[in-house]
Formats: C-alpha cells, structure tokens, sequence
C-alpha cells in the first residue's frame, strides 16, 4: 500500500522537482500537485509536465492533499506555512527538506498548531538551483533524516518513512538538535569554507582572478562547486543554524592554527601524522558507498 | 623534431609514471629510463613495461639522458640531484615536476652548479599515488608552469616548454617565487584547508565518525578526496612554501572571522552579497575548461 496518496510539494527547484519526478517514477499513481511564488518556475514546471496540477497558490495546492511537503528556503518556511494553514484538512501531513531542523520544526509547530508534522532532510543535492535541475534518482542510496518532535504520531512518522524508502532513500530517525549539530559538520561548514576561500582568492592583490582560474585545477576548482549554491538557501541556513556553526567554525578555527603551529614551526611529523589519518576517512566514505571511487571524481581526462 | 631523445624520469609515482605513459603515447621514439628509491615500484614499473629502462639507481638511470625529470617529493629534490651529480653529461636539461618552485630552484642549483635547470610544475594530479595511479592524459588541457631562473639558457627553456606542449600541456613561464604565491591559493591553501575540516569532523564528541560518514553528501566529501593526498608530498610542499601558505591562510582567516561574524549578527545581506560573487568563479573556471560543468562533478547519480 502506498504511505500516501495525493501529494502536494510547495517549492519546485531542483528538491521539489526532484522530488515530483521521482514520485512520478516510483508511485505512479500518486496525484500530485504543487505550487511555486516564482511564476516563471512554474511555467517551467508546466512545461515540464512533472505534476498532475500546477495552482497559481499554495492554499489551493493543498486542499484534498494527504501529504504536503515543504520544499522552499529554511526561511521562508513559516510564511508558506502561514499561507496553507486555512486549507490544510485535518488528516493531512506536514512535511519537509530544509536543510535545518530545528528551527523548522518549531516554525512549522507554530503556524500549524493540532497537524502532524514530521519534518525530513534528504542528505543529497547539487550546485544547481531551479527545476530544471532536478532528477529522479537525486535521492537514490543517499540518506534522509526524519526529525519529529518527541510528541509526533508514530503512525505518521512510520508514512514518512514509508515514503522517503519509497522514493530510494536510506531513512534514520533523530532528534532535530542533534540533526542540526551533524549537519553543521558534514553539510554546513564545508559550505561556509568553500564560500570564504573563493573570496579569499577573489580579493589578493598578487595574484589576478585570471590566475586562479587557470591554476585551479591544484585544488582549488573542488571548492567553487559547492561555493556555486544558491545563495539564498545558504544564507537561510547559516542563520537558522547560527549556534550549531558558530560552535563548530570555532573548532574548525583552533585545528586550523594548529597547523598553521605546525608549519610555522617546521613540525613534518606533525603534518604527516595529520594527513595520515585523513585517507582513512575518505576509504570509509567509498566504502559506505556516499561517494565515488574513481580518481578526481570520476571526472574525464581526455 | 623531437625537443628530447633520451629521457630520463627519476621518482616514478603518479607524476613520474604519468610522464612516462604521456611521453610514450605522444613520442615513441624517445629511449625512457628511470629508478625510484622503492624496489617495489621499481618491480611494478617494469611489469606495467612503461619505460625501456628500469635502473636499480638514479645516477645509472641518468647517464646518456639529454632530459632529466626530478618527478620525487620536494624535500627530496635535494638528495636526487646530489645522487645523479657525478654522472650527468655537461649538456644534459635538468627539470622537476615539484608543486613548490623557489626552494627546487634553489636546491637544484646549489647541487648542479654550471648545468641547465628549468624547473616546471604540472598543475595537474589525482589523489591518488604510485605508478598504478598514473595515465598518458594527465596533463592534457591542463597548465604546466615553467619557472627557469632568470639567466637561464632560453634554448634549453624553448625544448621543455615545446616538451610539456608535446605531451598536451598549455604551458606557461612564471617566476618561481610567483609560482608559489599563485599556488599557494590555488593549490596549497584548499589542501590544508581540506585536511584541517577532515580533522575537525574525525575529533567531535557530539557527533560520531559513523555519522560523518553517512552524511558526508551534504558536501564534506568532496574536501576528503583531496585530503586523501599523499601526506609525504604535502607535508614537504607546505615546509618549502611556509612563508606563501602562511601569509595566504592569514588572509582567509581574517575572511573567515569576517563571515562569522555576519552569522552572529544576522546580517544575512552580506551573507547573500559574498554567495552570489562566487557562482561566477565557478562559471569561468568551467568557461577555462578547468573544470567540468556537469553537476556534482559528473558523479553517477544511479
Ligand atoms: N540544494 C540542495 O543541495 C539541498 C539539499 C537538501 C535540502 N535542501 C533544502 O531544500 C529546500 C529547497 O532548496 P532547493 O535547492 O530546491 O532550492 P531552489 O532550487 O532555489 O528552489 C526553491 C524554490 O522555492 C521557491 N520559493 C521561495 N520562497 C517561496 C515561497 N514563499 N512560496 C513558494 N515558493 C517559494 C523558489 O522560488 P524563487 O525562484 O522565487 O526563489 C524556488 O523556485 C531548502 O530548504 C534547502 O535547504 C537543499
Ligand atoms: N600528486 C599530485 O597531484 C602532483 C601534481 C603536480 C606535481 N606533483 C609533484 O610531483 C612529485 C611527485 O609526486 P607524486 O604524486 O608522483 O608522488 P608519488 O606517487 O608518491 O611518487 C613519488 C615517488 O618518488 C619516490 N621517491 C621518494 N624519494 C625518492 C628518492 N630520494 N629517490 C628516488 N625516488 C624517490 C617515491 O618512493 P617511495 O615509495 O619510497 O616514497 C615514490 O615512488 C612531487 O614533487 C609533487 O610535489 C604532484
């Protein structure tokens, strides 16, 4: 049986979309509607013919839908819930993908007092933004972390589950804080560095911009795909998981003049034991499947 | 014709083997010969048959050579030139492929007075190590950076460059101290970066390695590919760079505490202002043809 049946995605961007497609791949009876604030987004979506119904609303998106998903920027998930929340039947399930937890849950709890909402992020994504760069198997082998409230009705945290395993993905339970705490490491503070070093190289006055995009190819090009998200999303992320990050950009900060020690101080066991261990960490990451094998990404050399 | 008719290769790792491999596609006809310190790369590099010549020492391996290519770790560079000095012929071209330039320089000179040295850097490579990690490819569309001193023989500079053209290369001619400013930020910095964030992750005691791990999608992976990197290689790259990654990380650090400090003050504009800046590094990094523009590097997504 299939853990919902009339499903509404608000947002349709690259999770949004991804997410309809691959509803429409794994649950083809599934009615979808969806809606979107950007008019030429849903244009496109039309177009596409990746939803049953495209509503020039969100309100009218949902009406009659068993499960709703939120699929916009951390901060604009109050106001989208504010905006449904007449619409919503009773029965319905609140979901969403935001990349922050805890600060969902609780703006979701507030604009959707009495509905069950179990909020999800799916660990999986790309640099690209809108609907076109969607696809079906973006959630496929990744993982997806549901994080209700202690509260929650397990029957609609077991649907959520039922559906996220539908659609590909691997499903773990954990509390919203704890969520936030992991994803600052594996997700939030890659992004924050990527961003910082791509302006440090923007702005040195000995070396041109000419200069480092020639000479990329050392390292640096790794950095500017995830620095090439969307900078609203990122923005709504770093602010609705301020505590978490500052907490871990601080240690990132003391390993990092440790090193820094290291050099100074032409420490080589130091910096060799260090790169040491790194290795082991990145053979655990292939061997837990969440990354590719092959040399440079699998990128082509020819 | 050919720039060089009898090579010789003297580390044969990654770099070395890939030399060898990219010398034999694009001129047979030149004699190969080469030595590691490590017989068991030696006993490989004569199974993989990539060289006409596998010698038990440098110094056998060199003699007759008119090009010498140094492809050891940098802080070996020094103890290479002093093995092969006494059997060098006066004309011989003595070059490296070593990520770090001024110190190289400076060491070959002082160990080869009155020969020919034109030191270059390939601004190319895998993380992966050894002769089984190498290909013919490697440098092809890629830049290699020349860094001759100033008074060096522009005829023995005009054979290496039409060498590195040769084998695929677009080459360019630096000042080596410049080399190591420019590298610094495009090569040397997201290294240390990329190992420090490895590091951070592997200590938290809120969040386990296993945690890491799973999510390491979110964007952490991509920095554990280049923090698996040879840790001799880098430990030797930032010893001989000290005062160019010193300075670079300096600044980013200042970068840095300037983004934490918009997080802590909600100023969520300057947060938007810096993310949008950077999607147009990514985009001429692509347009340059230094990266690839498929999404999340073209990894296989099913
Ligand atoms: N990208 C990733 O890698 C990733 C991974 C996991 C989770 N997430 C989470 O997924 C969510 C969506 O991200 P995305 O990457 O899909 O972004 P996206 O491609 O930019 O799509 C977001 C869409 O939501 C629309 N939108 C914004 N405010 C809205 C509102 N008030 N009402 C209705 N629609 C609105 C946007 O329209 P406009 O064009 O008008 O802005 C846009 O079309 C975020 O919460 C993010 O944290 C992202
Ligand atoms: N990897 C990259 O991405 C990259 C890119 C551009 C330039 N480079 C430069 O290329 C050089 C080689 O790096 P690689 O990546 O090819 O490293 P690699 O795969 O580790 O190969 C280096 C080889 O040199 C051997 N070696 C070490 N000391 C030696 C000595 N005194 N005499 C003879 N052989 C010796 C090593 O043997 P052992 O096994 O005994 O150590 C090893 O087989 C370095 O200078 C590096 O800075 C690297």
């Amino acid at each position: 049986m299939l853990p919902f049946s009339r499903v509404a995605i608000l947002g349709l961007g690259l999770i949004g979309s991804s997410v309809a497609r691959a509803i429409r791949a794994a649950m083809p009876t599934v009615r979808l509607s969806g809606s979107d604030a950007d008019p030429a987004v849903r244009a496109r979506v039309i177009e596409l013919d990746i939803l049953d119904d495209v509503a020039d609303g969100a309100g009218a998106a949902v009406v009659d839908a068993d499960l709703v998903i939120l699929c916009v920027p951390v901060g604009a998930m109050a106001a989208v819930a504010a905006e449904i929340a007449p619409e919503l039947s009773p029965g319905t399930v609140i979901s969403d993908v935001g990349s922050v937890k805890g600060q969902v849950l609780a703006d979701l709890t507030a604009a959707l007092p009495g509905m069950a909402i179990i909020p999800a992020h799916p660990v999986a994504g790309t640099e690209n933004s809108g609907p076109d760069a969607g696809f079906a198997t973006l959630f496929r082998n990744r993982w997806c972390i549901i994080t209700p409230a202690n509260d929650a009705d397990p029957l609609a945290v077991e649907r959520v589950k039922s559906f996220w395993t539908a659609i590909g993905s691997n499903v773990e339970v954990m509390d919203a804080r704890h969520h936030d705490l992991v994803l600052a490491v594996t997700s939030h503070l890659p992004h924050l560095i990527a961003y910082t070093i791509v302006s440090t190289a923007s702005d040195l006055e000995d070396v041109t911009r000419s200069e480092v995009i020639k000479y990329s190819a050392g390292g640096f090009r790794d950095f500017t795909r995830i620095a090439a998200s969307d900078p609203t999303m990122w923005r709504d992320v770093f602010l609705s998981n301020k505590e978490a990050v500052l907490e871990t950009l601080q240690r990132f900060s003391e390993d990092l003049s440790a090193l820094q020690r290291a050099i100074r101080w032409n420490d080589g066991d130091a910096l060799h034991t260090l790169f040491t261990r790194s290795r082991a960490v990145r053979r655990a990451i292939i061997d837990a499947g969440q990354d590719t094998a092959a040399a440079d990404f699998g990128r082509e050399h020819e």
